[in-house]
């Protein structure tokens, strides 16, 4: 077997996503050069923003090239290796791309040491990207004081749901905005939290003033949209929002109210995007904080697994429909020992 | 002569305002109780923010009630007094209201020492409300490093003009927009911010490109609609935006791109509105530092005058078609000594 899988860009998708843009392609799989390993993914993580990186704008990324293997963050383990560093079977996360082998120099890989009680995919989703969003929106970001009322929409989602837990940890009266029953089931039963609103089965404007009736301090937002629009409507003063990702906008379209955006102005409250790049030198202690609470049972997350490279769009698909059960995974081999 | 003329809000507007919904009443001119004095308004200010004032909603003053006299930021003189603080002939700042005259105790008013080579309006203008809000908009929300580039939206605008001065002596780069060949020549040729965008006969994306090579670190925004869109898509990374009105608004609709505002995410970018209230207690430092400049000659400013009270609403009418030049005020009566 000296074959590679890989996905490449073959055309740039204007609104939805579908077969004709990403081809899945069998090329040779790479030999390491000189101070570089070979690794073989065992875990892609499907983000939302993926669907951005296929623009031709550049995002926080420069855009995906056409042709080209597409972007990927991944979790693997070097196979192959002309580094000591970094030995046959270190589990490793890098961006590695949508495909099941790739080569890199040691340098721009991180070696993981996969506690035993935790799950390896933990390692590229709550542990990693995930928890760190989620930690520095709400105590970078948001900085809320205790008992404010935290609102959070895709509350049920990779992020969303850890910063609806770490907000509850906090002191916050945390209310959390997902579509289904099912999700907001989750966030009641497992999550611990109480207050939760469907936002396609309720009437949302309605149930958020009954469920802060003190109106809303800090909003962890991920989707934009016209939910975003009813909480502009009830923040409070000096409220603040972060501003994680807005999902409903990425397959293009869709508006804001500028009345709602008014908001901001009379309440003196603001709309911070951030990127948890900027937030990389918290990595390890985060991490750490994080860890310790799932090893305690105080940290509930769901990874939703497809097995096969060849189920990227449907990956794809189920994340922009609210089909998945938490963070988004393919996952191209089964694990194993280090 | 002992009557009053007030404007009293008949029935709230739900876009444009127009004669239905204000009416000029005739009532009794008040006397002035224990503590208070008997004001005679001279100028009474005429802000965009009025319109928000007459919705439904409170803004950020409680709504304006029906079948009351219209608020209204005023300067006036003081024709009798039961409070020694505030002597007949003293010149006051207050909350006078759309009226000739009102009562009011005399700890609710602000007494002026008006220098004397600086017209009486300055102080219920450039020297006022509008001056700090320019200065805090954008030392304390913008907070922007000398070298780095600053839209200003409304630049020709009592408050967009003095940001842009203020913005080029710090060394900024400052481009601003404005509506109208006479209000860009005004900018350049008396203001002195060479680079310019005439929002209603230039291509604004195409302009803002050639103006701004190295992107936007700073807008002080106080419009939204359509240019907002086309800044955000311009953005450089941490760029912050500050919001002081969205003027595009004020008469209802109007929408903002979600794909723009997803810049926001991208480029770890914020927008935060601010009000003038949460920066008086600077009111008196800035005062100072403003009216030096203008008594050297390096800060110009315009105020439009409307006489009489009657013009309420052609100046509001003005207003929202950007034909007013400089800040709007209202003349009541002539400016005599005090």
């Amino acid at each position: 077997m000296t074959q590679n899988n890989q996905w490449i860009l073959r055309e740039r998708p204007q609104g939805a996503l579908d077969a004709r843009h990403l081809e899945l392609r069998r090329v040779e799989r790479p030999l390491p050069a000189d101070g570089e390993v070979l690794v073989r993914n065992l875990y892609v993580l499907v983000p939302p923003a993926m669907r951005l990186w296929m623009n031709a704008q550049d995002s926080y990324v420069p855009a995906q090239p056409l042709g080209q293997t597409m972007m990927g963050i991944t979790l693997g383990i070097v196979e192959a290796s002309n580094d000591p560093a970094l030995p046959v079977g270190t589990h490793v996360n890098g961006m590695g791309g949508c495909q099941e082998w790739f080569t890199a120099p040691a340098a721009q890989l991180m070696a993981l040491a996969p506690h035993p009680e935790v799950p390896l995919a933990a390692y590229r989703s709550v542990l990693d990207v995930q928890g760190l969003t989620a930690w520095a929106g709400l105590h970078e970001v948001c900085r809320p004081q205790p008992g404010q009322t935290l609102v959070v929409t895709a509350a049920a989602g990779s992020v969303g749901s850890l910063v609806c837990q770490l907000g509850a940890q906090m002191g916050l009266h945390v209310v959390g905005i997902a579509g289904g029953a099912d999700k907001c089931r989750w966030l009641r039963d497992d999550c611990g939290i109480a207050a939760t609103i469907d936002y396609k089965a309720d009437d949302v404007g309605a149930r958020l003033d009954a469920l802060c009736p003190r109106g809303i301090d800090r909003v962890f937002e991920n989707v934009g949209g016209p939910v975003l629009d009813l909480l502009l409507e009830r923040i409070n003063d000096g409220a603040r929002i972060a501003l994680c990702g807005m999902v409903a906008s990425y397959n293009g379209g869709g508006t804001q109210s500028a009345q709602a955006l008014m908001r901001l102005v009379t309440k003196a409250a603001r709309i911070e995007g951030f990127l948890v790049r900027d937030h990389f030198h918290r990595y390890a202690e985060v991490a750490a904080q994080l860890q310790a609470l799932l090893l305690e049972g105080r940290l509930k997350y769901r990874i939703d697994i497809l097995d096969g490279l060849a189920q990227l769009p449907l990956a794809l698909d189920n994340l922009f429909h609210g089909r998945n059960q938490g963070v988004q995974l393919l996952r191209l081999a089964p694990e194993r020992g280090g």
